[in-house]
């Protein structure tokens, strides 16, 4: 679709995407990049896409003159060259960036407002110089994907790529991922690996690199100094505690949960505090707690079963459901309750039925906060009778994550895998919640 | 299975169930109820229900002497009567207390731990004489469960019962329910009651009425408070607003949710604030806004769509369980996706023939705070593409309600549900949302 020969005219050759700044006759500017005319649009209505992101379309007949500012450059799109590790000399240890993609990794696309996968990991180093003083940096691309595409699969390539290079004498893995989902793949790498010479530290950002208001280069630097500093040695996310700069909270992954669309200070530590915080202007590692795995040798089982269902009840929620799991052969099943951990008594029966076909049924909460107690009301009594596994404080994403971890590296024994499952591995169960814990 | 003769001599006809003082040949006591043998247990060993609510299992070879202290008196089930309404006269206008059930309506069994519905209104509301000097108080019984059992048929039964009361002429609703989905049906109700001559307030307790710590009494006084005196009248939850006593919060029930499985302050607004405090030693209401719904003319639209499912999206979901809902018939659905609104690529096809064959896809976030927005990725573009509802700040509860109201009293046809799915009907959309509504 082109536009009318007035529009045209005024144009006077500037092409499109180009930026320019166009002077309305009421004396206003505007300033953005020539967008195509749309399918459906007026010819004679001038399309320019604002800084602000917006779209406006102005009638030829209101426009002055437009000027040309420069020239739109698309970004370029580099693949990637997956699993060869390339080295930066720096100061300190080594450090080994293993990427999966994320906005971390992403260039927005101001045309179409999108944003997509694109930097490697050499720019993204090149783009801040001040990393080199914390590590000697080695770098992989693993994938390039966001991570709500992430599966179990995907977790158990991440776990052995991080094993690799733990192998490989690193002292410590920066994880870069999309937000989406961190809180999932840092949960099975907690789980995939139970001890380390060093920690896993997952980091994404929720806003692309490239923009000037990006979270990114705090939250890298923060996790590269835990990588490369840290006592401990967990899977963690390093990402921003608060809205303002200068923080950077690292939450334990069994404990972490993405609470907010757009924030940057959106991971919250469920029934739990961060277990350190990041300065990262005096760049200071302040530790809230003494107990945690420190580095030590490397142990790995990085399988993850993926016929695992998290399903959230809800009033009403009809039993089908589950019946349907059970049929398809689905091998745990995790369900976020209500309250302490309850669901409705028609569910009584497919749950039981599940279990006596040998499926683990795990009760969580979709409280999310808070610990699930199946002693308190009749339908927990219920439920424990019928041989469901109560996932104590850990919240349903870990819950979920734990079971497949479980059901693919121990035996799929309906005992052995509550044995499992009531276990504390990783810290993603406390003895005890403390009331002070519930942050929201 | 009884106790071997040795405990019995011990007991000396002492009964099951008794409060007792049992004292150790090492000098310590312990108090508590005496339990049945449990079937697996050893004969040997007497079963005692501490105070703080555990079992101890006590060898005779230990003990010295057991002394009785009380009988334990089972807590009486009365069938409460549904329907009939019962009058308090008090001072102050008419307000209705529509009984379904909850920890509010319950007592704690002592020996088996449980907490189940028994309470009548009438007892409640001898134990709470501080409620007449508020309103002139009505009672009516519609059913006894806990609120893991409703259904969206319970839903519309609470809808008719309480613009039955507002038809009978009173100036608000108090309805008393069970905390775990309590907030399901109080956006239930908000839809439902699209104006009226008082509020709806939901009220329920996190411990039973007959506990000392019980938080009952506070949250039912602020509710009758709100229901006889507030200027607004929207369906809202009247909840603790911190751990100690003295502000109950109440929040709008379409922004509400239980954020944690067992805190007094468990409810938290969603997006939002919390409409209004209420300072109980004061007897004071402070309103947080002046943009609300007004006492009006009554207008109930009480059906809800039952064939409605609320999934929560994970890493590696397989497609069959979205091809599953398609085919049995399902009228709508609302999925929890990640982040700002996403799900894995393998997704796009089975929501794409959902929506083809006419069942209207909404998504929302399991991130829970903040918005979706599906402008800012490739994905949620996609998304867009193919027709799904964005369910904007409306967090997944309220949206997979209001898409069940919508589908009821509306047509189904997509553009229609589309239409009203993103129009703010009762408060459950904000054309922005303020950063700082994130309480997390
Ligand atoms: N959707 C993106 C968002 C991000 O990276 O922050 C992802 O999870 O990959
Ligand atoms: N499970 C109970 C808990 C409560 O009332 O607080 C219910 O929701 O009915």
């Amino acid at each position: 679709m082109a536009y009318s020969e007035r529009v045209k005219a005024l144009l006077g050759g500037i092409g499109e995407f180009s930026r320019v700044r166009v002077r309305l006759k009421d004396g206003s500017t505007l300033e953005g990049l020539i967008l195509p005319r749309p399918e459906v649009g007026d010819p004679d209505v001038l399309l320019v896409k604002l800084e602000n992101g917006y779209n406006a379309g102005i009638h030829v007949d209101k426009i002055q003159a437009v000027e040309v500012l420069g020239k739109y450059e698309p970004p370029k799109v580099e693949v990637p060259s997956y699993g060869t590790v390339m080295t930066v000399k720096g100061t300190g240890g080594r450090v080994r960036f293993v990427a999966t993609g994320g906005t971390i990794m992403s260039r927005v696309d101001y045309v179409t407002g999108a944003v997509y996968p694109s930097f490697s990991l050499e720019d993204l180093y090149l783009m801040y110089p001040e990393l080199r003083g914390l590590a000697s940096i080695e770098m992989v691309n693993l994938m390039s994907i966001f991570s709500e595409d992430m599966t179990p699969t995907r977790w158990s390539m991440i776990a052995e790529e991080a094993c690799r290079a733990f192998n490989d004498g690193v002292v410590g893995v920066v994880v870069l991922h999309g937000t989406d989902t961190m809180h999932y793949t840092a949960a099975a790498l907690a789980f995939a690996i139970k001890s380390a010479p060093g920690p896993v530290v997952l980091v994404g950002a929720q806003r692309s690199s490239d923009r000037p208001s990006s979270d990114s280069f705090e939250n890298l630097y923060a996790a590269t100094l835990v990588a490369s500093q840290a006592k401990f040695a967990e899977s963690v996310v390093a990402m921003h505690d608060n809205t303002s700069d200068g923080v950077v909270a690292v939450h334990r992954g069994v404990r972490v949960r993405k609470m907010h669309t757009s924030r940057r200070d959106a991971f919250i530590s469920v029934n739990h505090e961060p277990i350190a915080k990041v300065l990262t202007k005096e760049g200071k590692l302040i530790m809230n707690t003494s107990d945690y795995k420190g580095r030590g040798r490397l142990e790995c089982s990085t399988r993850f079963d993926d016929k695992v269902a998290l399903i959230k009840y809800y009033p009403g929620m009809s039993s089908e459901l589950l019946d349907y799991l059970v049929d398809k052969g689905y091998h745990g099943i995790v369900i976020e309750g209500t309250g302490f951990g309850h669901v409705g008594e028609w569910l009584l029966k497919p749950i039981a039925r599940a279990i006596e076909s040998g499926i683990p049924v795990v009760i969580s909460s979709q409280t999310i906060f808070g610990r699930v107690n199946l002693n308190v009301y009749r339908r927990g009594v219920e439920l424990l009778r019928i041989g469901v596994i109560p996932s104590e404080d850990m919240h349903p994403e870990t819950a979920f994550v734990k079971l497949s971890w479980v059901l693919a590296n121990s035996s799929r024994d309906l005992n052995e895998v509550r044995r499992l499952m009531l276990t504390p591995l990783a810290y993603e169960i406390n003895q005890r919640t403390r009331p002070m814990d519930y942050v929201v």
